[in-house]
Parts: C-alpha cells; structure tokens; sequence
C-alpha cells in the first residue's frame, strides 16, 4: 500500500489532547471524524470542494460506517488519514479509509463509510452528473 | 448554595468515557458543552425552548466565556450543572454556571457565558421582549 | 421491540446542541459515544462497573464497530440507548444497541460494537469469569 | 500583529465538519481545542514536547480560562492558532492565544488560559527549572 496510488488520496492530522481518553490513546469516535477529514480532503482532490457541494443544495449524509481498530493511536501521534472511492451509485457513494501512524507505516484502523445524497429537505437526490463523474472506485490499497 | 435558590436551575449530568483525556479526568473543553446543557434546560425552566427559539429566527451565539476549574471530574461522576442570569441587556444575556460534584457536593468549576442576540443572518438583533422579560438576573449563589 | 425485554437495558440521552452540525441534525460520531454511554449503563444493571472493572486492571477498548444510520437526530430530541450482548467470548463481547426516538419510537440508528479485554500493558487478556458469568447473549430486539 | 513575533509561534487548523453546529459556525467549545493544539506546538517550537514532560511525570492541567469570540469560523476555513507565554510563576503558566482566519487575517477569537503544574498524583509541583527557563513572558501580540 503506497499513499500515491492512484485514486488514494492522504492527509495528515495529529491526535490532539482532547481526543485522547484515560485508556491514554485516541478515542475510537474520533476515527469517524478523522475519516470525515479524509473525505473532505479526498473530493477536493478529485475537484470538488464539499462546502461547495453544500451551497449547491445537495448534502452527503452518513448512512453506514464499519470500522476496524487494530492498533491505538496515541497523543501527539501524526496520522496519516488514506480515503479512496470503494463504490458510486447514482445516490449513494462508498468510501474506504485507512489511518496509518506515519512513524512507522503501522496501520492503526480501517474503515468503510456510506453516504447518501440528500436535497435541502433531506429528501433523498441524485448525486449531480460533475460530481459523479469524478467518484471513479478503485481497488481496496489495503484488506479492510 | 442551594440548588432551590429561586432563579437558579439545576440538571445532572453523567460524566462520558469518552470525555476522558489521558490524564484521567474530564477534558477541560467539555465544561463549555454541559454549560450549554445548563442553558438549555435554565431556559426551558423559565418557559422557552432554545430551539423554539431558533424557529423564531432568534439565536444566541456564545461571545465571551470565563470559567475556573477547581476540582477534577472523573468518568462516570454524577454532576450537577447549576445555571442562572446574571445580566440581562436587549440584545445580550450573560449566565453564570457552577459544576457541581453530586456525591459530595464538591464544587468543580464555575463560569460566566455571554451571549448575543443575532437574526438568521448573523446581523445583531434584539431579544424578543417576550424571552427578554423571563431573563431576570439573580445574585450568584456560588462566589465565581 | 419493547424497552422492558429481558437483557435489553435503556438509558436516555439528550442531543446537545454541541452534537449537531451545520446538516442540523447530530453528527454521526456521537452515536458511537452514545452507544458507549448505553454500554456503561447495561453493565451497570448487570451489576458491574464499568469504572471498577478499570480498577481492577481491565480496560475494554472497541475493536470493531459497525453503525447504520436510518434517520436523523436533532437537538434537543430524547433518545432512547439501548444496549445488549449479542456474543460474549473468554477474550471479547460483541454488544448491540438500537438509538429509538422518545417521542414517536423510530429507531433511528442501529449499532454493533466489538470489545477486547486488554491488561494495563495493553496486552490481550481474559475477561474475568465474574464479568464473563454476567454477559449473557441475547437475540437481537431489532434488525441490525 | 505579525506571526513572526518573537515568542510569538503560529500552527494552522482547519475546521472540521465535525466542529461545526446547525448554527452553520464552529461550535465555541472547540475553540479550547484549538488553543491547546496551539500550546503543544508552542512548548514544542520552545523546545519541550508535552508529551515528553508527561513521561516526566508532570501534567499541567487547566485551572481558568478566558475566551472572547469576536467572529465565527466556518467549515473548511483555515485558522492560524496563535500562542505565547504571558506570566510564568514556579507553579504555574499562563497563555495567550489569538484564532485568525488565514484568508484575511480576520481575528476571529482571543483566550488567555492558565494551566498549573501537578505530580502524578494530582497534587500541585513546581514546573521543572529546564522547562520554567523556556517559559518567557512576551507582550500581548494583539488587545485580548
């Protein structure tokens, strides 16, 4: 797995105080924010910035996440947060995450998350034709 | 300090795991969240719902806030989230809190909460006189 | 599904406004704490803590964690956590929550989250057999 | 106010999705969040890493803060976290932080925050001489 594989996209956070719990590593909710930060990062790689989408009238909700923890974060740990395109649909997208510890390339967790397209009154929309056309799903980098 | 003081309200709250951080106590930023906890139910006490509010185009953005921490609060205590008007102005409001320890009565922290009155587009407004009419201020109970 | 089935523990949290999002709904992240808030209270009514369990050197953290979410949450709204145990091992517990809405019953979000016991060392270890006796798999109330 | 003060450092956040509340800003609690992001790149630009005088068996938890909220961050907007040492005693610390909208310059937020040193046993201790010696007040970059 290599972060410029083509199609993954790779940002990087550090794991804050506040994200930590007095296990004394992240707390695993934060692993849904972190991959949230990857998807912002991923479609504004792809072209589309998502606060852009939103001002066009259509939102991505969540409607699914699975996660795998295999290892802990820890405070001040640097991240680097993979997101790649797993599925599209005409309404719906599937994105794959990978959050690996940059210190030493370990693979700390994985996910799948699904989101939906949804108008102003939450009612269920297509995903518009532009941004579609860039949701291209490649292969899992990683077993999740 | 009696919960009972007239004008001061009261609504426990259960201290999360995930509220945590490493160094075993509840994180110092969720003291603004049960603030806001506090208000919510102050206000609904006093007979308007925050988020009728909101429905009326009316909401109250956080301007200033001051808080001393005391005490530590530990995963699953049982505090209680005093809250009450110290200042009421026709298009600000400032509330005092204090955060109790249910066990032992221990007071852990304190804070003052300003807020603004502002319409549904971020321009300074003023707080209906219905809402402004219920926001009486009372003496601390508790020094700050 | 009723709230009363035997093994099926319900405990009612209440959407802050810090939870919700510029969606206006609550953001996906807290149903994962949320559910871990439903965990600390089944435990509890099966008559251990979960923060006495910690004092005796054993910790718990998520290793898998699966959510589907059907409709949204919003501030102020009463839910409903409800928590069971779907499968408990020497190792692990898988637990099973469902996030009702108090004031019409719609199940708006389904959970099931993979725990392991870990010693101070963050090493695999047994779950005591006190605790083990004491997580009793039940069918799920709901469909996951 | 330039960045470059001395004594002065400067690290870049960008609000997440998460942050944000149905008031469509960054929900004021995160604002702690993002100050203290600001102190652990401080200390570290002063030469000490947090994580580093933890091992060392010193914590500096928070013991009062003061937060002005001038205007507010939106989603995806990059802040510049601005952190200085304002007064240093053998026990305790006290910072000044400024939020800064990177696009233009906006001061969106100003704090102050005073942490105390305390042993693992959360009894209070003096800030090791090593660490008290890179603790040297600056003037207020900007009016708090």
């Amino acid at each position: 797995m290599t972060a410029e594989s083509a199609g993954v996209s790779s940002v990087d956070v550090r794991v804050r105080y506040a994200e930590t719990d007095q296990m004394g590593v992240a707390h695993h909710a934060n692993y849904l924010v972190w991959c949230e930060v990857g998807r912002t990062h991923h479609m504004e790689q792809l072209g589309v910035r998502y606060r852009d989408l939103e001002a066009r009238g259509v939102r991505l909700p969540v409607v699914a996440a699975a996660l795998r923890y295999r290892a802990a974060a820890r405070y001040d740990d640097v991240l680097e947060v993979r997101c790649w395109v797993r599925n599209a649909g005409s309404r719906s997208v599937e994105f794959g995450n990978a959050i690996v510890r940059n210190e030493d390339g370990a693979n700390l967790a994985t996910a799948t998350i699904t989101l939906i397209a949804v108008d102003s009154r939450h009612a269920t929309t297509r995903i518009p034709d532009d941004i579609r056309a860039l949701m291209v799903p490649v292969p899992d980098p990683v077993r999740l």
